[in-house]
C-alpha cells in the first residue's frame, strides 16, 4: 500500500469502530481498491486516453471489472470510467443487474454515470473526489447536475416536446405486454 | 406518413407560424422523424430486445444514427436508445461531440441519457413521451431524477466518500497538464 493511503486507513478504522460502537450497519470501504482506482486514473490521464477518472467493480471480494475514462481515445462521450466498468462487469457476469456488487469511483459520478449506476442496481457506491473538484478541473459535472433540476425550457440545451400522445401509446402497450422482460 | 402524425403536423405548423409571427428562433421538429422513431420503439418492443424506446440523430437533414433500447438483449444497463444512438453517431462522425446534431427521442431522456446528451453537446433535443409516462409503464426515470437531487446520505443507494484528497490531487495535476485533450 502506498504511503498516501495511511491516513485514509486510519480514517477507515475509526469509522468502522464508530459504526460498530453505535450499532450502525457500517459501509467499510476497501481502501486498497480505492487507491488502486486512483492509481488507474493517474495512469489513464498520462496515457492520454481520456480524463483522469477510473472505476473498479467488486463482488464478494473479487474484482469484476475496471474502467478508465476513454472519451477522447474512443470518440465516445459516454465512455466515462463508471460506464466502461459497468458494461464490462455486465458482460463478464452475463447480466444487466450488478446485484451484490460495490462500485469504487475516483470521483463522485456525474449525472450520466449516477443514472447508469441506479439502472445497474449495485449494492453500494464508494467515491473519492467531489463534483466540485471535477468542476475545478474543467469538467461539466456540477453544471449538468444544475441543468437536470431545471424545467425543460430553462435549460441551456434547446429542448422541445412533440407527439407525446403517440409515444405514450407505445408505453401503454408495454404495460399489458405479456412476454416483456422487465429491467 | 401514418395517420397518427396528422394532428401533430398541424400542431407543428401552428407552432412555426407563431414562432415566425413573434420573431422567435423557432425549434421546428421534424415530425416524420419522430414518427419514425416511435415506429422503431414499437418494433424494438415487439422484438424483445429491450424497453419501448428509440432515438434518432440527424445533422443537416441527414439521419446519422438510430438507436433502440437494448438493455436486456445486450446485458447492458446503459444501452438506452439515446446512448446507443449517440455512440453510433460518434463512431460514424469520428468525434466525441455531436455539434450541429439534433436528437429525437421517443421519451424524455432519463438522467443517464440526459447527462450523455449534455456531454455530447448536440444542437437540440426533441422528445415525445414524458418521464411520468415512463414511470407509469414501470420505468425508474422519475425515481432516478428524484434521487439525483437528494444529498448523498438520503439516497436509497448506500454511498460513501473516502480518500477525496488523494483523488483530488490527480484532478489538480490534470489542470496543469500541457498535452491534455479536453472534452
Amino acid at each position: 500500500m502506498t504511503h498516501y493511503t495511511k491516513s485514509a486507513c486510519i480514517r477507515g478504522k475509526v469509522l468502522l469502530l464508530l459504526a460498530l460502537r453505535y450499532d450502525l450497519n457500517p459501509m467499510i470501504p476497501n481502501l486498497e481498491l480505492m487507491a488502486k482506482a486512483i492509481q488507474l486514473s493517474h495512469e489513464s490521464m498520462n496515457s492520454l486516453s481520456g480524463g483522469p477518472f477510473a472505476a473498479i467493480i467488486v463482488k464478494d471480494g473479487e474484482v469484476i471489472s475496471e474502467g478508465t475514462n476513454s472519451v477522447t481515445a474512443w470518440n465516445d462521450p459516454t465512455a466515462h470510467a463508471e460506464i466502461v466498468a459497468i458494461r464490462r462487469a455486465c458482460t463478464k457476469l452475463q447480466t444487466f443487474q450488478l446485484t451484490g456488487c460495490d462500485i469504487y469511483s475516483t470521483c463522485e459520478p456525474c449525472p450520466m454515470c449516477l443514472g447508469a449506476i441506479y439502472w445497474a442496481r449495485p449494492k453500494a457506491l464508494y467515491f473519492a473526489a467531489e463534483r466540485t473538484d471535477a468542476a475545478q478541473a474543467g469538467f461539466d459535472d456540477r453544471f449538468i447536475y444544475e441543468q437536470l433540476t431545471l424545467p425543460v425550457h430553462e435549460r441551456t440545451l434547446p429542448t422541445m416536446q412533440t407527439m407525446r400522445e403517440e409515444a405514450a401509446r407505445v408505453l401503454k402497450e408495454w404495460i399489458s405486454k405479456p412476454d416483456k422482460r422487465e429491467y
